[in-house]
């Protein structure tokens, strides 16, 4: 295998695009990741496209807006993890040598409600027959005990949401970018027990784009080619649990492991984390899964401010999906983006100052969890 | 890249599983698969699956039947070339050196009716606002083009049934295996002119997979492993035509062109076809697309009975989609299947003789045409 380089990304302000559909998004996305790489469509060899709603012929409808030549398209979806999925499937093709120049975008029109609404996924309503099988109620139960078992506090989860509002405030790309102090999160409508509104992540549009090539290529485009140093992809392993939720940890637990040792690193080399916060719950515990901290640790970590930009080890740097939104198949290409523009110093007024190493996490109930090590 | 090899392949019968889900046919499958490879899930450290209807979590509710063990799971689709595609990231994981023992599977479950019927994929029901636009019309449409550029005839196309009939006899994984003759095909209701009911492929489900390896490791476990000699995945160039189906032709042809090259033969060297025959009228376009006789002069090969196992170079062996039916997710694997088990001379009562080199083509509206070349 030989080392694969981001030379180009791109990605649309998250938000409501009504008149607009993924593969529109997807296109501008695209079109501004060739530009950041200096390339052209014609130049690119393969496209991996990941769309949760309506995968088949996304990417293909992706390129009819910008340009048809022919090249092979590849279309995923892994759950929430369909965007990072479609990366990595990109990633392989440099490494294993058959490609030279791949694109790989993320895109998603959402619906109007909760997992998709109107167009819902494969003709399921999940929230229609599994009662609290909803992802509000699973992340909330995984909260849930947390507290129990740790004596977490709901003030701690909820300062997930400040620092995510505060972080936003610096990111154009996110949907929403309102401060919100503690009361106003606490106080806001109650969703699922211990997240408020304000701890869920909101319903959003959204696309991003990353053009890939091997290392020696891609120095011959940019000055700066960030190199993927691990690129982990894991599904659930067995166990007689029966709550699928629960399954986030060990699943992020197994994927992070596995990440670090293949870019030989460690937490505590990190600049950097982008992870998945669909809810202010999941933040807590990832920083444990991710070992940014020890178990039992999140509720003071968070106390700490060690994971605000100029903390510790800054997380969601972009205000987090919490602030973003979560556009599926968006969301695991677009935080990939984000570490990368921090790896270039390019991140704006949400710079991570001399960003070197970053990790970029997303979790897909179902299960698919992908972690990604990024580095200068 | 290194080279990658066949070691175990499975299928079930196509048929209607009104009783089973997707998941669990692509479980049976994959059973076989791991059974005829000498090897067992827990030495499995990727699963590539294809589902169109239902795409995502689509190869973890299969791992779920039979044993979690928490390795990556990729879902593809990529219409008809659904399976294919999958195949083929498969086929690069295992190039890449990144991986060693992959699992590829693909299965459907398809509705009652055209195009998936009461699941219709992303909530779109194309039959129900394209008007001409469905597949039989399209494919009704290309075979007219073909009558009327070369005097091609109705009885000429209705061969390509008579032929795959015949052939499903000795095919026990078939749906229908009985018998028709020319007058039966052309007196069948008509569906689109001038493809009669028995010129179209029966809405089926079905699975099959595959366990593909490094060819050093695979000599280990099999004395017949078969070498993938050409993984090829093409989309649709740009065009100024509006009608999509016309694009077959183009997309074939750039598909097989890159195939001969990459696995180093042409046409003439082939001993055995699996082509997409997803209607009469698309075999005989095939011939030629895939340079197995010159243009124009597909109805003639088929007066010739050419194409007959036996004939100069067989196609469909196994009955084709005219017999087995399509399941859209598993269509793909199946076709290698089958090629497969001709080269390791254990396709029974339809075995072509003496095969050492194998073609096995898939093509999806949308657009996406994978051929593999497959050696001996």
């Amino acid at each position: 295998m030989r080392d694969v380089a981001i030379v180009g990304v791109g990605m649309i302000p998250f938000g409501r695009y009504p008149e607009m559909e993924a593969h529109e998004m997807g296109a501008k996305a695209t079109l501004d990741a060739l530009k950041d790489a200096g390339t052209a469509l014609k130049d690119i060899q393969l496209l991996v496209c990941g769309q949760l709603f309506g995968t088949s012929g996304a990417g293909q409808r992706m390129l009819k807006e910008i340009g048809q030549t022919g090249i092979p398209v590849v279309n995923t979806a892994n759950a929430c993890a369909t965007g990072s999925t479609a990366f990595r499937e990109g990633y392989f093709a440099i490494a294993s040598e058959m490609y030279d120049a791949v694109l790989v975008v993320g895109q998603e029109k959402m619906g109007s409600g909760v997992m998709g609404g109107d167009e819902p996924p494969g003709g399921e309503r999940p929230e229609g027959f599994v009662g609290s099988g909803t992802m509000p109620a699973l992340f909330a139960m995984a909260g849930m005990e947390h507290m129990r078992k740790y004596g977490t506090t709901q003030e701690q989860f909820a300062k997930v949401a400040v620092k995510a509002k505060k972080h936003a405030a610096g990111n154009p790309y996110a949907k929403y970018r309102d401060p919100a102090t503690l009361d106003e999160v606490l106080n806001a409508r109650m969703i699922s027990y211990p997240n408020t509104m304000l701890m869920c992540c909101p319903n959003t549009d959204g696309a991003a784009a990353a053009v890939l090539m091997p290392m020696a290529k891609a120095r011959q485009y940019t000055s700066q080619p960030i190199r993927v140093a691990a690129s982990i992809l894991t599904s659930d392993p067995w166990t007689e649990r029966d709550l699928a939720l629960l399954d986030i940890n060990t699943l992020t637990r197994n994927a992070a492991r596995q990440a670090y040792e293949t870019a030989g690193v460690g937490p505590e080399d990190l600049d950097l984390v982008e992870l998945h916060d669909c809810f202010a719950t999941a933040e807590l515990l990832h920083y444990e899964n991710l070992g940014l901290c020890g178990d039992g640790e999140a509720g003071r970590f968070i106390d700490e401010e060690a994971t605000y930009i100029g903390g510790r080890i800054p997380v969601n740097a972009s205000g987090g999906l919490l602030s973003k939104g979560h556009p599926l198949g968006a969301t695991g290409v677009a935080n990939i983006v984000e570490v990368t523009w921090h790896l270039r110093g390019q991140a704006g007024q949400r710079q991570v100052e001399n960003a070197k190493v970053g990790l970029a996490h997303v979790i897909g109930i179902g299960a698919a969890c992908t972690v990604h090590i990024l580095k200068k």
